[in-house]
């Protein structure tokens, strides 16, 4: 296989988009599927092939189907719904499995796929919106080394960074989701961190600054917390993101028999903010857990 | 004053020895204290006007003392003991005390200074040995501003960024203790990922370096995860350090009647690793918390 090779995107939100578009800039036949008409026209006009809410009237042409839904129960239904595109697709197309899902249900989706002759790729990606958007994702993916050698293409268009864990379907989506184990409880200690400097009368600016600086910075310190300086909560990836990966991290944790003291903490605190309403402000505002602080207010407000 | 200034270092270990010899390198008159001679040694080789087990014979020469000792009874002890250097000094010496220490023990220190007319600048310090060799440390302090204007060509010699937190004697040690929780929650999460990874048969190289390379990534991670992946637990800072500083991070929230969920669960988790045989290990030894994985072993070992 090689650019000629067709390729399909299933679920074009902001990483779903930005796969598909830097598909379409390396030379794919590209492909893509969303019931949102503004995305599917975006496409059109980026250049796609077809886009459509499904993709069964083009199934037979794809040689790789990407999928970037938001959960297993979106990848199931999309797969072996009713009229599901697994029945639909040619044998050996490879099917890569790109959302963040349990190890458990990367092998129940696999054992599926192989019934209908399809070929998993069990490949979580990490980086946002504009590293999607500019070819740069980091991939961190099992299955077969063939299969990695047949999508190699579509790799290099993605992503900057492509780690093989293993053959084991289910070493991907674990990686993916002890790295979200970090994020998370990152995104709650840095919360934690700047609650206090509130409560302590520290200006949040400086601790912001300070941090930044420092050896306790973190990636996700340096990104989020800015929004907590700016009073800006507008999601950019909401609390309640992490209350589903953060919860997969102790499935996983419980799958294995292993304990989480932290994962588990910093869980309950998205949770709680979840419950408190704020589930679908941005993941910063897991610092709303905390009372009897002064929060930076939103410029103009 | 100016680089004629007479600036007096106690406590030669890694950070301090690195202050001294900045200060020298910049051309202030420089003097060390410690305990052990072979510090004393290497300082007067490097050009220090004089260096001896305690201030006293030289302390009517100095402009500038720079606490870089352990902790605050070692600051109590230097400056207030038997025969200590408060005494000695000269009337508007600045004392900066840059250990690590809780805002009441700054606050302490500050009153106790004052009945000698000496003014104290709260300036805990960030930054590593190497950081501080090359005059590159990073300094978060609290003090008057015209006790910031006195000091700054030392600020200059020594540091890369200078945070002015404000005048009250006690914020500069909390911004650092807050600092350091981030800090401590970073090496404790950093140590729960990569033992649920080794529980889950991801190799832990791999794991160390998707995480290093996407938004899970810390700095303490990438500095401490290192040496799991290595097996090699050589102290650079000790599981100890930690058990102190988040002591120190855990009594600030109490004085200030807050929750601090992550960070009680590290202190918890830095304790047990100290009352498991770890405290003089490297401070990522606080995976060794986890039993039922097995962790990579020191080359040739």
């Amino acid at each position: 296989m090689n650019n000629s090779m067709s390729v399909c995107v299933v679920g074009l939100g902001s990483m779903g988009m930005g796969v598909a578009l830097s598909c379409i800039k390396a030379g794919f036949k590209t492909y893509g599927v969303d019931l949102n008409p503004n995305a599917r026209k975006k496409l059109i006009e980026a250049g796609a092939v077809k886009s459509e809410e499904t993709a069964i009237s083009f199934s037979k042409e794809l040689d790789v189907v990407i999928l970037l839904v938001v959960n297993a129960m979106q990848v199931k239904q999309v797969l072996f719904g009713d009229n599901g595109l697994a029945q639909h697709l040619k044998p050996n197309t490879i099917v890569m499995v790109s959302s963040t899902i349990s190890a458990r249900d990367a092998k129940e989706i696999d054992l599926n796929l192989q019934k209908y002759q399809l070929i998993m790729l069990d490949a979580p990606v990490s980086g946002g919106a504009i590293k999607a958007a500019n070819g740069e994702m980091t991939i961190m993916a099992s299955g077969a080394k063939s299969t990695f050698e047949k999508i190699k293409p579509v790799h290099d268009a993605i992503a900057s960074h492509v780690y093989n864990i293993g053959t084991e379907i289910g070493l991907g989506s674990t990686v993916k989701i002890i790295h979200q184990l970090l994020a998370g409880v990152h995104i709650a200690a840095g919360a934690e961190a700047m609650a206090l400097a509130a409560r302590a009368n520290i200006p949040l600016s400086i601790m912001y600054e300070v941090v930044t600086n420092a050896a306790g910075n973190s990636w996700m310190f340096e990104n989020r917390m800015k929004h907590v300086v700016d009073g800006d909560y507008t999601p950019k990836s909401a609390v309640d993101i992490f209350v589903k990966d953060l919860g997969l991290v102790n499935d996983t944790a419980k799958s294995l028999k292993f304990p989480l003291p932290l994962a588990s903490t910093a869980l309950n605190m998205f949770t709680e903010a979840s419950n408190a309403g704020h589930g679908k402000e941005d993941d910063s505002a897991v610092i709303k857990v905390f009372s009897g602080i002064n929060l930076p207010a939103k410029k103009g407000e």
